[in-house]
């Protein structure tokens, strides 16, 4: 694993966090990355809403079945076609905010933080779980959570990289 | 943006490339970064092809409308639900593979080189002309590929940040 790609290979799932809460300069500068991502035509289909209000948190902790885990803070990852700048998000959304999302958690990594993906669409009773919870109006599409915090477990860097996933010249 | 988060802003979308070929062991490094990617359950649905052969690559850059430039190299990312390690592929390969594209995109602007992601999915006329040059079955998801290579031009770091779309605590 080449030392100049660290961030990648840094980045793991983490599912235990301390108490201390994320600062808002981090959270913001993890929504520039965000929006550093390559969308289909430069659409530029998303939105985030920044969740640390507790409560809310509890919430949704209650509600996720794979969600349940104690992070200060959260990044819902939603689609907004109405607002995005080309026609081509339409087909494209899920991809462009999957690029988002993992520009974010790689950035957690640079950051310091740790982060894990809760995936919710296209499971229908869980971003309905996430919609109802997070005030989100039913025509702006909810791709998923990110859990956001300072890490309380150690995951080494690694890749899960197989060669027999690999193909050369045609398949 | 935080200068520890270069590697995110300094990808760009590169379009024109030089002529040098991509070395092997880029290639293996970048494959290498697109299995670090998170996935659903850890499912890793993805399987890649590179390309390196100039008459393969003519083909491609004949046929695709949005995907004429002159790279050296390009990766196919696809899923293959029948190795997928888990059952929940079914439902977010689209989003594995696209972690998988995002982690490519930033390694190779960590290499030194350029890239660029053209869609495919769900455009079915795309994915069935990569799908022919490329001799993938047909039980095979192309999600999209990966145009990679020395660049030829530059492009300065960036976010795309827009505070009208981040929403706190609730949408």
């Amino acid at each position: 694993m080449d030392p100049r790609l660290d961030l990648i290979y840094k980045r793991r799932s983490i599912r235990a966090f301390q108490d201390r809460p994320v600062e808002k300069e981090n959270l913001t500068e993890l929504l520039k990355a965000g929006m550093a991502a390559p969308s289909a035509s430069n659409g530029q289909p998303w939105e985030f809403i920044v969740v640390t209000d507790p409560d809310r948190l509890t919430q949704l902790r209650e509600v996720l079945v794979h969600g349940k885990y104690n992070a200060p803070a959260a990044i819902a990852v939603l689609a907004n076609l109405s607002i995005a700048k080309k026609e081509s998000s339409t087909r494209f959304w899920v991809q462009d905010c999957s690029a988002a999302v993992e520009n974010i958690l790689i950035a957690a990594t640079g950051l310091g933080l740790g982060s894990v993906w809760i995936g919710a669409h296209p499971k229908e009773e869980v971003t309905k779980q996430i919609q109802d919870i997070l005030k989100i109006p039913a025509d702006i599409h909810v791709l998923s959570l990110i859990y956001v915090g300072y890490p309380a477990e150690e995951q080494p860097a690694r890749t899960q990289y197989e060669e027999i996933r690999v193909h050369w010249q045609k398949y």
